[in-house]
């Protein structure tokens, strides 16, 4: 694994043997998705951690689209979250982490559709200015209704049943940085506990979740990153 | 199946026994995913068009986005034409139209996601307002490149192989529209057959197919609807 993020003037790292290789950005919502989808089937990669501000050369050249994630295998390009999560799953062995039944993957596909209107908002809201902006939160709450009466009619602690799932770890990312959002704006960006009783459960055993742990950043670090996006000068290598 | 596109006032059509309901637009082209991949399977359905400007009260009460396509399955309903096309492929019998091998798959939903940016400037260019637009022609083109050059490397006539399948059915309905542009732009929008020989061919081997032609609108008539909508009030019903 490259140790820091690397940047204009770098040269890519050489593949580890029989293993995949994924390019990423530590704080990037996407390529978490990839992160959990691959830790949670436990298929051996390796990373490769990139500027996005100053792109390396070799990264640009390789990659049209010059966006992360991107996954390796051998020697095809997979770009978009959800289609290398799908991949993975399909190709590899292990426990499944989305559901088998075609109209369960169907609906369950759907719910991760609607979270980018999450997803958006939370976009917006977080990156604002210096501090977040609280005009977008009613809409934030009205959007994260539809999730918590999900969980009321599955009746499952998370999305995927007793345990997280694919679907729980497609969601999750933008879930982990709310936190940082309350630490920036204060009380008034706290989810309100009483309106959103399952999503806080949901949200208590999703960090207790191993597969959850193993790519965790802490709100304050998340806190630390966004305004240090905000600055114009994101520091990437904050945790690393 | 509804004659008309229904609108404000109506009441919804029961269902019929045995066939799967499909909510459409008749001029909608992710509608037209849905249709082509039912009528690719053989699946029996039977369609409800709605106004959607003028959207029932039914309509809006029943499907919280209120958008078309929506699948009902046992109950259950179904958005996202991407989502639907692959869940009527999983589920039912028949020759599959998308690959069943997950590398070859995931290469192919990227292709489909990177037609994105050409429907996203089709649309641009063909409702800017009474005449199409050609400022957007040359992004346009260039996007269209990666879809020659992906028939050039595949070395087959269709993206999925010796005949249409799931990945031609996703992009084909902003190709069917292409031409009604010209005729309502001009020569200027004649898209390069010089620059384009494998999609030229490729076009013409989608019209001759029988699950396109299943469905298929005329330019004249998606030139008429074009005026119409740009006109302010979109004539659904040109053609049925």
């Amino acid at each position: 694994m490259a140790p820091k993020h690397l940047s204009v003037g770098s040269s890519d790292v050489p593949p580890e043997e029989g293993k995949l290789r994924l390019y990423s950005m530590r704080f990037c919502p996407y390529a978490q998705r990839v992160h959990l989808a691959l830790n949670a089937k436990k298929i051996p990669y390796d990373v490769v951690y990139v500027n996005l501000k100053q792109k390396p050369e070799w990264f640009l050249e390789r990659f049209p689209l010059s966006k992360v994630p991107a996954l390796v295998v051998n020697n095809t390009d997979l770009y978009e979250s959800l289609v290398i999560a799908d991949y993975l799953d399909e190709a590899y062995p292990g426990e499944k982490i989305f559901s088998q039944d075609p109209l369960q993957k169907a609906k369950d596909r759907i719910l991760i559709e609607m979270f980018n209107k999450v997803s958006g908002l939370f976009y917006k809201i977080a990156y604002a200015g210096p501090s977040p902006d609280p005009s977008l939160l009613p809409d934030l709450f009205d959007a994260f209704d539809f999730f918590e009466n999900e969980l009321k009619t599955r009746g499952t602690p998370f999305f995927s049943g007793s345990k997280p799932g694919g679907v729980d770890y497609m969601i999750w990312p933008w879930c982990e940085r709310f936190e940082a959002v309350r630490i920036l704006g204060g009380a008034q960006f706290r989810v309100p506990k009483d309106r959103f009783p399952k999503m806080f459960e949901w949200n208590k055993g999703m960090i207790e979740d191993e597969v959850v742990k193993s790519f965790f950043v802490t709100p304050e670090q998340h806190a630390k990153f966004m305004q240090s996006v905000v600055a114009g000068s994101p520091d990437y290598d904050n945790i690393l």
